[in-house]
């Protein structure tokens, strides 16, 4: 392939789009473009080319073909809450925005399906299957704002997907765009559809197989009874091994959280939650399902939480109590602003029996490092979220915590677990697959990519370590940091 | 590529594999390879040129190596106990046979997890990890044989996977031969790992992709308590609708089944199971979990029962009592030979709430068709097993049941369900697919397929009705027949 300027190509996008789309829909203002740049990772910001407010599925295909014809990157973006730069744009390529596909075609609870658009946010879904006993069990942190199609892209989990999965098992279809820009349908609305599970292959992908343009969801039975509890421990060891107890029971809760000392300091301070003074760390768990089953399940919650030592232990008696509790898990990451100036957000699995061996020796590289690191984490499925604390102002500061912050995922790989337990790979950690996969590993997840994707234009230079040349067709994908359409747009 | 004799390229794979292997390993003999002919669909019976009972993993990707060197195709064998002909023999191919490999690596119940080879059967998983309190959750009818390496080439159910899931859900990696003879591992022990979930493909891809050589599997807690009733109704209207009402209830059983008027005939005359006399319709409930939970669901079963007009409600008072109620379920496939000669067990689904309506639309066909269809299926996720009974010795009857068995997947697929509920679609099923699909949709699963076997040696004529040139782009972006702005960009 000849080298051509890269801003060639999006010009010829525009050109061919502003006879197909209505004005309106095309974002070319620089300034307007830049509030684009970045996704829920900040750190990240590159500023797309052209932005696209796409109105309907047919609107994507059309952008996506274009894009195809004139060999432009694309990435599509929801709310732009993702924690990994998923929908980091691409400073040459075209951004495609789902956020105005907000319509719910359909919710029935009596079959458990609901039909929505991908720009729906997550908590619109039970919302509206509530009157009717149902819910979207998903439930990422960022619910009341995050979308549909971007709980697609990154597989999202949140608190309670311990015990009701990630967002891959509760997708039963999807209307899909691919990069070629065919439209097609992945996976049926019956069990164990035939052929590949190729909807399950999508669901998760990073918006590198394509753009979604409709989801068909399943929907969950609202339970009849949820009960919150609250134990306070002298640290993470005796806390870890009460969860470890609580499921080696055959209890599996809703929720197992884990706050440690330093993380109930800072929502102590932020939002005076009223947690156990001095507590090393506190555990939430949170049961539901039929009221006989919570009540008992309850009782010996209590009992295991007292076996491993616990120092306190609460029960929320009505809603109002329950959201006391979850007032300070929740605004946990947000608190940790008020005992540091800067922090990251570290997201690793590991198997829930090394977590307390994983925890003491994250404890040693903080203490020799001298990086404070707090952890607030789902417990049950081993889900870290520790957070890197420092103050950028510091010399050199920024650059101890992250390695701190990739010596934590060495640790997740070394003991078995994974670089990200929900927050997906991105942009951010594209650089750490090959501490957890083989190349021939690596290689093989290329066939897919490579089979739905050989022009590479779906959302490069994420998951991914290195680009790769596909088949007969060799382009080197643009990275992030190439020479821009107008310059200087990469920070 | 020219054509020559296809019998000379195993002749070379022969000659390949007596240099790396040792001979006992080889089935040369006509006799023997008969053997191996069908798997449990005996309807279509192809003897492979070449059996290899593999020893280890490395002996499977020197086969599959060979193969591809030599442009033979190759197909995948566990048990051979699949009922949609995924197993049938190429008759110019390597039939790898995997039975063999039943080593139980690891058992671990501590984190749930069991490592083993590919030709340990099903059962003997759940045996081993039964002392520990667990069990592997996938139960086939077959599973006192079948293999794990078949349940995951078929993503194998089970009467209970209404509440534990299809075998997808319970693989974590496996270690896999590509078609290439790479050796890459799928997936990994935590949760949501990055990256493609080709795990997830793989599982269920039928053989066309590689062969599984290792899989971690997840174990399920044994649960305290179970409880088995059975109720018998007019009908299976009735017997639907109460089904429905459990699930609209918000219990979800571990099993629950219908079996129709003859398939209760059918297994009264084999095994006397001392079902309700005259029964219309016979609804098999089981419920497990904590004992409280469960005592409480069952009262509530058998109130729904009570009001959709149950004419009989037993409970198993123990064990002895449940296994005598499972005992007319489990033997209603073979039972069935006790009223006719030959029967074709069919496999569809239909959304559950469809059941009512597509039940008394099958009994339609059969009344004018004049084909007697006996009904045993998993009721709680709409997967029918109708068994549409023939004699074959009677002009023409052969033929009537084959069109009434194609009749009852064209009435699933139209009331928005499935041609396949779990025995997968092999190569029986592959000329229904496009009654399923639309061609875009057939043309995006051969990505997959094209981008693991480019030269379509794994199990060919599996799966998808026309085997399509893996160079052949299937679709032409509609865009580039545009006149283009810029002559360099179009391709």
């Amino acid at each position: 392939m000849t080298q051509t300027d890269p801003r060639a190509g999006v010009g010829a996008v525009l050109r061919d789009l502003r006879e197909r789309l209505p004005e309106h829909v095309l974002v070319t203002d620089p300034a307007q473009r830049e509030t684009y740049a970045c996704d829920g990772l900040a750190a990240y910001r590159v500023r797309p080319a052209l932005v696209v407010l796409v109105e309907s599925a047919d609107q994507v295909a059309e952008v996506v073909r274009a894009c195809a014809c004139h060999d432009v990157p694309f990435v599509a973006r929801g709310s732009g809450t993702g924690l990994s730069g998923g929908a980091l744009p691409h400073a040459d390529g075209v951004l495609v925005v789902t956020s105005r596909l907000r319509t719910l075609h359909e919710v029935r609870p009596e079959d458990q399906r609901a039909v929505v658009d991908p720009g729906v946010v997550n908590l619109a879904v039970s919302r509206a299957a509530e009157p009717g006993g149902y819910y979207f069990a998903p439930d990422p942190s960022s619910q009341q704002i995050c979308s549909i199609g971007g709980n697609v892209a990154e597989n999202s989990g949140g608190a309670h997907c311990l015990k009701y999965g990630f967002t891959a098992g509760h997708v039963l279809s999807l209307e899909v765009v691919t990069p070629d820009g065919a439209q097609v349908t992945l996976g049926t609305e019956a069990p164990d559809a035939p052929g590949y599970d190729l909807l399950g292959a999508f669901v998760g992908s990073e918006g590198t197989l394509g753009v979604a343009t409709r989801a068909t969801l399943r929907l969950t039975r609202l339970p009849e009874d949820v009960r919150t509890c609250l134990a306070g421990f002298g640290g993470t060891d005796e806390a870890g091994a009460a969860t470890s107890a609580i499921i080696a029971a055959g209890i599996v809760p809703a929720a197992i959280e884990i706050m440690d000392a330093l993380a109930v300091e800072a929502a102590e301070a932020a939002v005076s939650c009223g947690y156990p003074e001095g507590a090393g760390a506190v555990l939430v768990v949170e049961l539901d399902g039929p009221a006989v089953e919570v009540e008992q399940e309850l009782d010996r919650v209590r009992r295991l939480c007292a076996e491993h030592g616990a120092v306190e232990f609460r029960t929320a008696a009505d809603a109002a109590e329950r959201a006391e509790i979850w007032k300070g898990r929740k605004s946990a990451f947000a608190a940790v602003g008020r005992i540091s100036p800067d922090y990251i957000v570290q997201d690793g699995v590991v198997p829930r029996t090394s977590l307390p061996e994983v925890l003491r020796e994250m404890g040693r590289i903080s203490a020799e490092r001298g990086v404070r690191v707090a952890n607030v984490f789902h417990a049950g499925d081993g889900n870290l979220h520790p957070l890197v604390l420092f103050d950028a102002a510091q010399e050199g500061a920024t650059e101890r915590a992250e390695e701190v912050s990739g010596m934590i995922l060495d640790l997740c790989v070394a003991h078995g677990g994974s670089i990200t337990g929900e927050h997906g790979v991105g942009a951010d950690k594209a650089r750490y697959m090959p501490r957890m996969f083989e190349p021939a590993d690596l290689d093989t997840m290329q066939l897919l990519r490579c089979a739905f994707d050989p022009a590479g234009l779906a959302n490069p230079g994420k998951i991914y370590p290195t680009p790769r040349m596909c088949g007969e067709r060799p382009r080197v994908v643009h990275a992030a940091d190439e020479p821009s359409v107008d310059g200087a747009e990469v920070f």
